[in-house]
């Protein structure tokens, strides 16, 4: 495709916007059976066009070689069978979930007396903004597709070849099911130019999600009339109560921070009640240290540390704002529950945060001053995910505080509309 | 308050949204009687410090008759017995509404097993832009704080003084029940570089609201960073099926175009089947023509008006985009409920839609068809406000998809927080 000027590549945006949204109407009234169809007939495709994906996928490759790419990133690329098979599997996940469109969530109680309900309806177009691994394709268009939602993707530019064939596999799905193949959109440039356009189309697309690092969010929340669901990475906390269990302040606050350090629920801060650093903190930090955890601690804990010979370094105001995404933790104590809940509200970034302790007043203090969206009494933090809350997947994990907070599975994906059973009212 | 330079504007509307966020935090865990104490408290200064307030008032008044605002506009402003009246009434209102925070909106059946509980509670700080009458000071930031939201306020130049006087009382009142007075914030200038500022500190707000022109909506959204529900006004819509009863047909589409026809809810185009053109236009038209309305009609239609001899203008393709908020309808026919749809998506705003039929099969695929925020069988688009469906009060109407469409309560003014009980989990 060649897109030679500013103009062009302009109205070849919007006019691909327009044609989705005409298409997705016929989608968003789609019964179960029929999307059902069409996902299986995904899952089909894939297997079948698995050499050609292949051969796309292997262009993507070279290319990621010739720029230089790290190996690690190099294989986040990569479609080898075996993930494909993983792609496939995901598939019949989400097809065998229900479908949240159509259902009632609530009647009004009108003064009039009139019969008004709440049903769930899909948002309509969905724009999603990713990086990189090109499975998001098909994970995005399927949960987009299963929610009644139009997609109009938009890929890295790493995975262009491989985004565009299987973009090209899920427009074929639509096609043989009796959809128009344009219920799906793919923006045929990773141009930033194009992007940019994308971003003002209001009329066409009603949500975007972009899922990628914090520029591309950022870049995307600052340039988009569209309403943005964002989803940046956590500064997650575990306080460690006066009536903590010591067993369970270890076993959770390592699991927090250590089980796998780079994902957004990951614990980032440790916060210990004064009055039992002397016996909680020690085997915490003997527990991080085994886990190969590096300790950030404020200077009232270093004669607890020095007494017991564990390695640490001093923590600055800053590493208490940090989000690490590795194996460090900072750790600060606090006088009581209060001082816990507001060091909490103002390092942390309201995603995740985790109370230890025994004493139910001290657990639902907390639980209703941390203003984050998930909050763990005698839990890890690490739970915060689609699956774990039973959503069965998940598009990504909101830090918005509208429309989605947390984990956003398929309903997440719907907004509503009242409809209402008149007898001939007038005002 | 003196402003002198870009960096102060800057560095005082940043402290202002700080403190609020601040403060924000004891807002929203408050009981319901603490709430209710504050509102119950504005009522009272608002009564004790009429004369104060009709003092400011006068300012402002006098500065709209200096600069040559219409009549109409200046009565807009007007603060006198019977609207402080009406103000105080309404925070009565809204003191007797259920307080939605802290609900359980839902219980999560997650794998673990474990006790996942979907609780509501309040968004944070909400901003609200609005333009020219004060008293939307004083309802809107009774919703705020019932909701356990601290707002912050950026009226309009021309109610400068009566809003600052107001939120002084608000602040007063806040203070008086012992939380922060600047649990309330007020941007300190009409100027629109403050606004800017104001737009861009998503770290402390969590949410505009902008109430007015559309002119101001569109800057709200091309200019913010924070997420944006908009009230844009509709364009809205009443098909006439071929199995409509006549009466019904001619009483819902006056009284949806002509019993208001200033307001978003009210009926700007009128599809009618093709079949029931000769006998539902004639009564219809004349009904219309009885209201003082003017009728744009599609060409098919002349010979019909033309045999009854009532008056007409031909209709553009145009005007069916027209919100024209006045005594005007555009009338075309259309062959099928199908075509009415398609229509209704392609001309339409998706705010309110109306059916007249007796057919409930066509009913059903309209109410499903049509992808607007209120579909209304047998009754009149006019029903679309907060009132009418229960909510007690309204904030505005959204015209988003995401996280509010339609009427907004105070239920639309929360979020939700999953709140974990565990028993030592871990991953």
């Amino acid at each position: 495709m060649s897109v030679n000027t500013t103009d062009n590549l302009e109205a070849l945006v919007e006019e691909l916007a327009r044609s989705v949204r005409r298409a997705s109407h016929a989608l968003a009234i789609a019964t179960t059976d029929q999307k059902n169809q069409v996902l299986a007939k995904i899952a089909e495709l894939c297997i079948e066009r698995k050499a050609e994906i292949q051969r796309q996928n292997a262009l993507d490759i070279q290319y990621a070689h010739e720029i230089g790419l790290s190996n690690a990133l190099v294989d986040r690329l990569l479609l080898d069978d075996g993930r494909i098979e993983k792609m496939v599997q995901g598939i019949e996940q989400v097809t065998a979930l229900p479908d949240p469109v159509g259902e009632e969530m609530e009647r009004m109680n009108p003064p009039s007396g009139m019969d008004i309900r709440k049903i769930r309806v899909p948002i309509g177009v969905v724009g999603i903004i990713y990086e990189s691994r090109p499975n998001v394709t098909v994970d995005c268009a399927v949960l987009c597709i299963k929610s009644g939602n139009a997609p109009i993707l938009r890929g890295g530019k790493e995975a262009f070849h491989s985004n565009k064939i299987l973009v090209e596999i899920i427009s074929q799905a639509l096609d043989e099911c009796g959809f128009d193949p344009k219920t799906i959109g793919f923006i045929p440039t990773p141009d930033r130019a194009a992007l940019n356009v994308m971003l003002k189309l209001d009329d066409y697309i009603h949500c975007i999600i972009p899922r990628g690092g914090e520029g591309l969010i950022r870049f995307v929340a600052e340039n988009s009339t569209i309403p943005v669901i964002k989803h940046f990475t956590g500064i997650c906390n575990v306080y460690i109560d006066a009536d903590a269990d010591k067993q369970r302040a270890v076993d959770i606050s390592v699991n927090a921070k250590a089980q796998r350090p780079g994902v957004c629920n990951a614990a980032e801060n440790l916060f210990i009640h004064d009055s039992v650093v002397g016996s909680h903190l020690p085997p915490i930090a003997k527990a991080m240290q085994d886990a190969g955890v590096e300790l950030r601690i404020s200077e009232e804990l270093q004669s607890t540390l020095d007494l017991h010979k564990i390695p640490y370094v001093l923590a600055t105001e800053e590493d208490f704002y940090e989000e690490y995404l590795d194996y460090i933790i900072s750790i600060k104590s606090v006088d009581s529950v209060e001082s816990a809940i507001d060091a909490i509200n103002q390092y942390g970034s309201a995603h995740s945060d985790a109370i230890i302790t025994e004493h139910e007043r001290n657990a639902r203090l907390f639980l209703r001053g941390v203003d984050s969206a998930t909050v763990y009494w005698n839990a890890s933090t690490r739970f915060t995910d689609g699956f774990e809350f039973g959503l069965g997947a998940e598009i990504g994990i909101s830090t918005d505080r509208l429309h989605a907070r947390g984990p956003m599975g398929l309903k997440e994906l719907c907004t509503y509309k009242y409809v209402i059973y008149g007898k001939g009212e007038t005002k």
